[in-house]
């Protein structure tokens, strides 16, 4: 570290408490000065490849050009103005967008700011929709090993243990069916495709009257180890519960945006929900945004007498700067052909890493679209913590999620970033 | 309206579905092209003063060049990066500006990305802290008439009926004492000030051992009818509550970068909460952006194995360009003196509204800081919202809360701006 890198991590740790983290666990903490592309620069210009996308939210790489250009432009003329009885053509532009790529009926766009606010919103339109009806139905029903966001809702509806055991006495109600799965790399369950059916049927034949919706993450479950449920156990999952009439809420905040391999995982799945919530990839990985798409027969339920409506805001819903960014990049998927050259992309990436298919320290390789990600049965634990160090040593952003290691690069990884990306990680690994 | 704002109103209403609106409501939506300083400006170049700061955020003006000028430098930069484990510049300083000016021992930042997040991040972490020492206290406390959000948490926390009345079988506990209020204006209740904190007694004795946390507006309770409880009221009850060893938690997202007439409605107080939330004008009312700032000893409790961590976070936490938009926005307080000059400002608001004080048609005629109140009791119901059409049609952005009608204007309003409004508002309510 130079002396700018070693004052901001000291000025850093004397006053930032950073996201998901013991901190302390932090010695120090690495700046970042800008980003290119794939690759962060630290201020000793050391170089490091974005595995993650930050989180799995950047697509179109750091300091794009073009991106950045346009949320610059929009800056000088309107950041942000009051979505209640306002609009501005940013958002307006970006929502007919939205519902022009997203499958009938999905026609209308409600805003938020995060993946735990969108999520927030689907559950109360969903509740709120059922008590219009007369119908009070205030549990919701996830799968096991699920992650929907931190907000107490979106906490209450997630399954990883890891966040929401210290949070028992606050939670709302919530009732978790089996998900396909094959966690043995640390002894845990196998579980079928058909077990996982069967479980979720037995539970929509005891709780079903009481549930508004289900919601789940389509194709990767991804803070939940990346797994990985295949197309067809998910559609049939999701008409079954619709047989119920339960609306299905798809959250698609980390798979959406091509990162699942098509635009949207929903189109593998073929089944449409009632609820998309979109967030991440909206804006590129620039800004704070999402968004929870839904049916004109949702939105009609709604209209009438002022108490029927449905008054969630946040002060920014909506926000100028950030639909400038999210119109930058679905220009950048139109004119650039993205999804196709994705395909092609993810075959490099599945060749590069086809060492680790077999190699003894590797458990349950699998890749879908954008994800690739196997299991090393020996980061298990803290471990898996110190691998994150070892990798930044070498240049290498990653962030296993225990003994799950998982390559989920922005779109704009280059060929020489990929082979080199999984040199290193072949040698980490081999060191274990 | 001219052919753009209608093309752009017509294809809002097909997708977009917005936040606190009753849509059937909506026969057309102005679409704002471009804002410059306290105006809004629509697409035939008809200008509009945003008398409510566009719910409550833009304290430096629209379109303000130094402010985008930042922004735009940031994003050729870096927009943002994963915040568990790096951190930026932009960041670190702003955190170090904000624990600076806020009293210790307020001295760790948290960060999300907007208001109701920081809530629950909040609650979370006074929940999490008192089970972490073993006591398991799941019961929130809150004041009457207050609004926190509208995630679930956030509004389980909160006691406007209006969002909440929807959703009581998915809300989480909270119990509430009464607020000093005068609402007579609408032959609801007066509350004195000692009858409140006599009230306040009276639950915490019975109910004291199970709360974790208390949770006020200081000194404005703004969605609630910008009810304005003094600053000794505050403090005594701020101080009552933490003799029962509960934590308090002031937002001040609304109140907070110098609405209450100092930077923190805390100062007027005299009493330093345990935990602040701050949004809106933290990023000068341009992007969503919010930090909970607490105690080192707070932040120390939860160090040690990984499992006393605490671990929410949102994929953008600690955004870049909210952080240098912050840090603009700081630098613009700093520079230019602004809480000084708002006291003159503030002067003269109530100078040019002193009609209002003695109107026939007005009650509880209130001020404090930058916001300036009054009730009209003949705005109740539907009229509040036709009044909103009127007020437009003659230039004003105006939003009443009910029968309430306030004035709280980006601290760069000019006073021809001020008097202008002045005159429009008392002609609509004489023609009420």
């Amino acid at each position: 570290m130079n002396n700018t890198a070693q004052e901001l991590s000291k000025l850093d740790l004397e006053h930032i408490w950073h996201p998901c983290s013991q901190m302390s666990e932090y010695d120090s903490v690495l700046a970042i000065k800008r980003g290119d592309g794939a690759v962060l620069y630290g201020y000793d210009e050391k170089a490091y490849i974005d595995c993650i996308s930050s989180w799995w939210v950047n697509i179109f790489g750091h300091g794009n050009a073009y991106i950045a250009a346009k949320i610059a432009e929009q800056a000088s003329m309107l950041s942000q103005v009051i979505l209640a009885g306002f609009t501005h053509e940013p958002l307006v532009r970006l929502s007919a967008r939205l519902c022009k790529l997203l499958p009938s009926p999905l026609n209308k766009c409600f805003y938020a700011d995060n993946g735990s606010a969108a999520v927030e919103v689907a559950l109360k339109m969903s509740y709120h929709k059922n008590k219009l009806r007369g119908k009070e139905k205030p549990l919701f029903l996830n799968l096991k090993n699920s992650y929907h966001g931190e907000t107490i809702g979106a906490l209450s509806v997630g399954d990883v243990e890891l966040y929401k055991a210290s949070y028992g006495g606050i939670l709302i109600d919530c009732i978790s069916a089996k998900v396909p799965c094959d966690f043995s790399a640390w002894g845990s369950e196998i579980v079928s495709e058909d077990e996982a059916l069967s479980d979720l049927e037995k539970v929509l034949k005891t709780h079903a009257h009481c549930i508004s919706a289900f919601i789940i993450e389509p194709l990767i479950q991804c803070s939940g180890n990346m797994n990985m449920p295949s197309p067809a156990y998910t559609k049939k999952a999701c008409e079954l519960v619709r047989s119920y009439e339960i609306d299905v809420i798809f959250d698609e905040i980390a798979v959406g945006f091509g990162r699942s391999g098509s635009m949207w995982a929903m189109e593998q799945v073929g089944f449409v929900p009632d609820f998309v919530c979109l967030s991440k990839g909206l804006s590129g990985g620039n800004l704070p945004f999402s968004v929870v798409v839904t049916s004109d027969s949702v939105y009609n339920e709604f209209l009438g007498d002022f108490d029927r409506a449905f008054l969630h805001s946040h002060s920014y819903t909506g926000n100028a700067l950030a639909a400038a960014a999210a119109n930058a990049t679905l220009d950048i998927f139109e004119s650039e052909n993205v999804i196709e050259k994705n395909k092609a992309l993810s075959a490099f990436i599945l060749e590069q890493f086809k060492w680790a298919r077999h190699h003894e320290k590797v458990r349950n390789f699998r890749q879908r679209g954008m994800v690739l990600a196997f299991d090393v049965p020996r980061l298990a634990g803290a471990k898996s913590r110190e691998f994150r160090s070892l990798a930044l040593n070498r240049g290498l952003l990653l962030r296993p999620l225990g003994a799950s290691l998982y390559f989920m690069p922005p779109y704009v990884i280059t060929r020489d970033q990929i082979t080199f990306a999984s040199t290193q990680i072949k040698e980490l690994i081999n060191e274990l």
